[in-house]
């Protein structure tokens, strides 16, 4: 599919996605760039890539695809430390949480005769680093791709192919329109479960004890969450900022208003909201993005535990 | 281990126990109580009780244990109708999410020669009714019994044997401090969730379908949380109101320093939030409270759906 491919940063999405390249032979030859060298070590030591560097520059020449699977923040360096050594019509893709940052990080420092097709996989784990990835992570997953207005048709098909190569589902949206509907699927989620267990983190010391051992009746749940890489979520929430405010804003509002009927004593209220979102699930149930088990735990890990 | 037990509320939980109790052999005879005739109707057809019976006054008499599993804000009501008819020395439990108001409304209709020990089982599903009920619900779940000052020993051993039975974990617990720990693990995760996916049902059609679509990246697992049963969870926060109150106050005083530092920028702010609540997972796991995966998914739904 593709002659040489760089894939530039090694954690857990850049890892599965090499893993993936390879066992799907979607790369005649495969470059594994990280800026750091024990990163560059293991990469080779895993087998997962055909070379592993430290530079950039060496990494990229004779590119057709290059992937940047850094986070948000550093998107930005990286466009400027290899657009001048861009091959004429390479595809350079990237794997971010968000996409119009991403699009104005890079569009300045890649050369016209590049290709920018960003992209983005639904797909993750609460680990980190290369070892933490696997071929199967994008397995059934959606990956968003977000074309830009000028985009060659081409390019995107290229882009397509790959991760269903990978084997993932394609949706392709525009730029801004991903962000709003992801700031609500997942920053949202990651900024309020990151929260709430800040707020227990910062209880007395054995109420706390108490809270870790008793977690299986609802916080566990978003321990899980809130176990996600720190440096990957923080660029997140700072590059997405606008969308992401704006759904704060709105929770704000909701959390307010259920806070006032607790009370207030209204169970009306209460009843009514939570009668409202028990429909949402079987919504989800019913896309099949949910399983209905047939005797089910009280949380998915619980179910996770004993299968 | 008991003569004559009534369970009074054949939802989720009172179904289960009542299957556990016959899987177990711990009662000779056993008498569900419920106010709907289809749920009795209901109780007889699945076999999982010696009688059914829509009156309380025939349920409870010579019963030596009386298990009251109805939602919390119908306690009272149940004691005030069980209290003339119950045998002296009858132990008289429930299994409410709340601790402290279940005492205050039922400590006045029970005549002073019956036992009141209130007890907690740390178990549940999203799914409510006579048939969701299994007998292995409380398998290795914590099931926190809260006996007031006054408790007699031997009856507080009959309920602990009681839960030990049907499988779980034994926590003794002063009922204030149960209601704070829960406020925190439970009930809180409990709202935050019901709120977001709130706030999720208030977007524009387009917008509201496409969060269902790509649901898996975070928002999944608080639909989960949030299709628990609307009567059950009404009750548990107009009963708890100052607990939850209270750490909803810290919360949200959390959540706005989180939002001030987004729209400031302030990255040091928010990678250093995330660094400490990663660790509490890490303590979660140790504590043998959650699994460590080999291969982890996006979320313990998705690690169910695989195995």
């Amino acid at each position: 599919m593709f002659k040489k491919v760089t894939i530039i940063g090694l954690g857990l999405i850049g890892s599965s996605m090499a893993r993936g390249i390879l066992q799907q032979g979607l790369a005649e030859y495969l470059v594994a760039a990280d800026k750091d060298q024990a990163v560059c070590d293991k990469v080779l030591e895993l087998g997962i890539a055909d070379e592993a560097t430290t530079s950039l520059k060496e990494a990229v020449q004779d590119a057709d695809l290059v992937v940047i699977a850094v986070p948000v923040g550093a998107v930005e360096d990286v466009g400027r430390s290899i657009g001048p050594y861009l091959m004429p019509g390479a595809i350079v893709t990237d794997v971010g949480s968000v996409k119009q940052s991403v699009v104005d990080a890079l569009r300045p420092s890649l050369p016209s005769s590049v290709h920018l097709i960003p992209a983005h996989p639904i797909a993750g784990t609460e680990f980190s680093g290369p070892e933490a990835g696997f071929a199967e992570l994008f397995h059934g997953r959606w990956a968003i791709i977000t074309p830009l207005p000028d985009s060659s048709i081409k390019a995107v098909e290229k882009i397509t192919a790959l991760w269903q190569g990978l084997g993932s589902t394609i949706e392709i949206m525009d730029p801004q329109h991903h962000d709003l509907v992801l700031g609500i699927t997942s920053h949202l989620p990651h900024l309020i479960a990151y929260t709430i267990v800040g707020t227990a983190t910062d209880l007395e010391d054995d109420v706390k004890s108490e809270v870790l051992k008793f977690s299986a009746s609802g916080f566990r749940d978003f321990t899980r969450i809130a176990a996600s890489d720190p440096t990957m979520w923080r660029d997140v929430f700072l590059h997405n900022r606008v969308a992401v405010l704006e759904i704060l804003q709105r929770f704000t509002e909701d959390l307010t208003a259920m806070q006032k009927a607790i009370r207030r004593g209204d169970g009306n209220y209460l009843y009514e909201v939570f009668s409202r979102t028990r429909s949402i699930r079987k919504q989800i149930i019913e896309l099949g993005q949910a399983e209905y088990a047939a005797a089910p735990m009280l949380s998915a890990e619980d179910q996770a535990e004993r299968q």
